[in-house]
């Protein structure tokens, strides 16, 4: 299948290719691939493990090959032998110039940008360009992912973002004050029929106007926000202290890392959007509001190297408080990227089995997944593995 | 409804009759006890929230709150308050003289005890015994449960160990090597038809004979080893890696806790059946077995606030290693004191519903459940409730 | 001796004297008191380990002992019958209305605080009423001490702040925008010729112009901000990374804590002057400024149970980077409390010395000693010892 | 200078040659060097950053390079490029074949290891050997330094080891078992005027007859035990306990690691002269004995990366009870190496100003320093530094 990645340079995506590639030469086990477990072994028929790679950028970098190196360099996020030996393929991978409308300052913090409104474009004409772009990759087999760093949530406008017909209205009147980036990658995802996945906490499709778009042209999407370190941990933990009925009286839940991730998450506005993707899982897991510490911090010196430190304080039986701690010391692109993989698929799948809308069984990959209060890791586990054996008549 | 306490002096038994009785004055709230979590709301119409509570135990002392003071005082491990209001009622319970039959080196570190075989008795005395205290006590809604300290693993009998038939032989002959303290407790309370709980890793009614007894007095019974600290957490946390494909390469449990519990395990054939009891927990969730170190040591002034440092190394996707820690600082009596209660319930309310032999669906209260698989946490917290709804008619 | 405490109904100062007046009574031992350590035995020739205590403070409760009972209801930080013990003496201990002139916003969590300038005085009219307040109870032998909730940083004035001369004209004109609380009380008790104790990063008696003062009137004084859970840590720890040459990347410091303290510090004025006398020692210790984070954030159900969270990057030989993590569990006024009487003590024998103007020597007990770079506990425990057993003749 | 390593082909010793050839390149900074801090800047005028090794080991490698390659190839301890810049030069280090007299089963643990004594050589003929090997490489500036794996504790013999007489005798009439390797190697260094450093636990230089031969011969010698994780931060931390007054209820130190290291450990011959090592220095810090657990156990997945959990229960003020957590995630090569050049570099000034016997002012490297109890990181520096400055006249 092919995949077309909005951020296409950055570590997760880039990973992500050196990861396809090198299980297609077969120098790397399926560790990390949720599609390769026992339960989905029948995605294989539909979906094979075999992928081709494009995408939008806005860091004008020559390919893929001089974002992964970039990334490999201050990372060393895994042995060099797999860069070496697959490095040839992502030299055939060059990103197109994408847009970072209404990203925020933290943007700023990638370094040397280039964008679509840098050359004076319309809203028009930027989903044109973008458009263009898909075009010339796509076939019937491909999937769009959204990537890109976390944007500032956007203002909402009644008008414009409640109906395709409004969404329509602001690109044709240029009204660059209410649209994203995410927003107009998606669009042109779902007006071209190709599933879309967010990876991130951006708005993308989760707009009202492309979700009537999506169920318009008959396209499963997903999202957002990819579920990888600390969240996921506190998913599949929290239902411990609900089932045993004890109390959470706080939890904290502080996050630090480095790299382009930790820079845009710096940006207060950036930042925000993260958070509040993050903070809302334990209400609708326990029932309740614990007091709740959530916070992502910048620490250089770990780049990729995310580090989360979690304290739970719960009260048991007659009162008595006692105390949970955790740590996390996981990369995040490591976790993140078989993800991407493993959606794409299940992407695809959907389509081909005529899926159109929010896909909400695929919320076992996501913080905030849509249209779903399924937040607990297991029961989410249990509704994608149920959702894919009846689809695929295991 | 009654409760029969085996180790009735216990720092777990006292304080599940401290709360059971707090609760009935409307002291404390019902934290910590599953069975009264919303999908379980009808097993009130079966077994009301009120207990009376008797037992055996080897150490003399006067009255079961002789031994909660003991235990409060070295531990405060509640409020003092909570302890003077239901002082008079724990003043009237008195345990009756026991057996701790090769109960190994370790039940010596509880001090002074008086056991019945310290008076001479045969196996078939001791159990008459045994019948007749439970039998001045016990009613038609009366449990047996098992909280006594942790015995050596047995010397297995093919002869007197697989049939009852055997094992009556076996009391008749007073072939007393073969025989230990939990199945003479055991086979008395299926003997008299009452539902028997074991919260230890002793062998109980797991032996195959009392199995069979079990069946044949249409008795319902469930264990083993109750799952209060660092095998909960194991449970809920090692289906998240299984689920997302990531590979554990090594699994650190380290526990340290003091009281009788402590001292009683530092003795290496006691621990024993403990270790292997929270061993085997990971290769039934992950389906091969990591490399693991689980051990249990003594650390005096901790007494009663056990302790667990839990470090999962594993790996990722490009096959890269990744770390999580965890800290679990429970109050070990806080947390299994309202399982006793549950159990206790359940059980009962499985005998009121015509169930007999192991109630596999139990299991979620148990370290090493019986005649199940089911390890994950999760699983066993659906497999109880649609047990629960299926039997209730929820 | 004699102490005069601001903030006399917080709980470090209340259970300061809870512990004294236990010490007295010989129910508990002296774990805790540096002053009681070896090498300052001598001390007990000079200062008795036997105090009178009075104060000020701007919560109008009763006496001591309602603060107290307030404190200790919420945290049970040591054993009731301590409390049950020498509740007497603690209702013997009244304190005066006080100052809380500038304190910020953060004061207002106090609850209901009644102030000398609600009643309308004058700059002048505050500190003559808080001398007269002093003066009534203090004799030779009395040392006041600093232990009110955290200032914002002050408005500096070269006029105002850095003669004595220029102080009393701000006192005299009634320039209240450039004074705060914590500079009155320190201005009282130098003018009494009283050793003064700063135990918090407010001011106090740091301002220049009483620092003249204090060497005009031959007092010792010593601040500033006692070095209690994570800074003593940090600043023991850090060392040991300095002497083995290996590089800190960056270090995390993440406090969380309830109570008063946690609540006036949510405020981001207040906690400023925290953060800038906690993040300054690491710069002190290595000879360069690691990347670092410092924070303190308000968790409710902590309460005085302050934890911190630290982790440290650094970097060893051939650049390779490793990690280490610290967890402090600590109850800040167990810590802070008994440091009360040893700075009580050693201002008291200083005094006696015939030492004037700022002890520096005292840094041991401080996170921002005045008038030295000695941060190094190490360094600076040997300095203390150094110059008790000079001026003692040990 | 020239360094002589027993162990050479160990992780420590090859580390150390990549990183001295590394030095000299100047391709790395020198991070971890304890000699490069500025209070020993004088010794490069003694001994320059310059270094030859040779060695002992008993694993019959063609050369170093095949060693490091080996230990890299499992731990990606550092990067890759520092190894291919240095491979030529480690190619020419070739250690001769050594002994492991008894050293134990252990030793079984490192493969196919080819021994002296295999040959069916006596004592006196071994250390012929080991002295004919030593002198084909050593000049006036070499150092002798034991970093082979630890050794069980010996048998001890009044007869042979408390004179050197005895010892001698013990050689001449081949009495093998009351002789290990280590002995033999650090009698043939003393022999030779050779300073001598004992990295390890084994007994080396520490046996009454050898320190007799070194204060005879008038050659200086250090040891035991080289100071690298869990018990550099121990010494450092506890001190801070002490200088507080805070009482340690239990120290629990739990340390894993795999590698070579961590399978001998695994044996309990090997891994008792460790624990001794480790276990002394809190009693030595704190005046008493708290109640501590020392464990080494083997994680295999973890290599050389070396982890370490401690968790400190001590009770302050009012006899309340707090806590404290550390996890040490440490490289112990990376630790370690720069320690052998420091060391190296130590004992050769010391040769080069006189100085014969123990020098006990090197304590600060070691766990279980000779001839002094100075256990504290701090003191231990202080003591280093000023005997360095006295010596060097700075």
């Amino acid at each position: 299948m092919k995949v077309w990645l909005i951020g296409a340079y950055g570590i997760v995506s880039t990973t992500a290719m050196v990861g396809a590639k090198a299980l297609e030469r077969g120098i790397v086990d399926k560790t990390g691939l949720v599609s390769e477990l026992p339960p989905f072994k029948k995605i294989s028929e539909y979906v094979p493990l075999k992928f081709e790679f494009g995408g939008h950028d806005i860091r004008p970098l020559p390919t893929a090959y001089d974002a992964i190196m970039e990334h490999w360099e201050s990372n060393r996020h895994f042995d060099r032998e797999i860069l070496d030996a697959v490095g040839d393929e992502l030299k055939k991978i060059k990103a197109c110039k994408g847009t970072a409308l209404n990203c925020g300052e933290g943007i700023r913090e990638l370094g040397r940008v280039e964008t679509l409104e840098d050359e004076g474009l319309t809203l028009r004409e930027i989903v044109d360009r973008i458009e263009k772009d898909i075009k010339g990759f796509a076939d019937d087999e491909t999937v769009v992912i959204n990537v890109a760093s976390t944007e500032p949530l956007p203002k909402f406008s009644e008008k414009y973002h409640t109906t395709i017909e409004g969404f329509e209205e602001m690109l044709d009147n240029d009204v660059k004050e209410y649209a994203t980036a995410s927003m107009l990658y998606a669009y042109v995802a779902l007006k071209l029929g190709l599933p879309y996945g967010n990876f991130t906490p951006s708005v993308g499709s989760s707009l009202p106007a492309l979700k009537q778009l999506a169920e318009e042209k008959g396209v499963p999407h997903a999202g957002n926000d990819g579920k990888t370190g600390e969240t996921l941990v506190k998913t599949t933990l929290a239902p411990m202290f609900a089932y045993r009925n004890l109390k959470i009286l706080g939890w904290m839940s502080y996050n630090i890392l480095g790299d382009y991730d930790g820079k845009v998450l710096s940006h207060r506005e950036n930042k925000e959007s993260k958070v509040i993707s993050k903070d809302k899982v334990l209400e609708k897991i326990m029932g309740y509001s614990p007091y709740t510490i959530t916070e992502i911090e910048y620490f250089p010196s770990l780049v990729d190297n995310k580090t989360a430190f979690d304290f739970i304080h719960f009260q048991g039986f007659l009162g008595t408080k006692m105390k949970f701690y955790f740590i996390w010391d996981g990369i995040d692109a490591i976790v993140a990227a078989p993800l991407i993989l493993d959606i794409a698929r299940f992407l695809l799948f959907a389509k081909k089995k005529g899926i159109s809308g929010v896909v909400k069984e695929m919320a076992f990959f996501f913080k905030s997944p849509m249209e779903t209060d399924v937040i607990n890791t297991h029961e989410q586990f249990v509704m994608l593995k149920d959702w894919f054996e009846k689809l695929a008549e295991v």
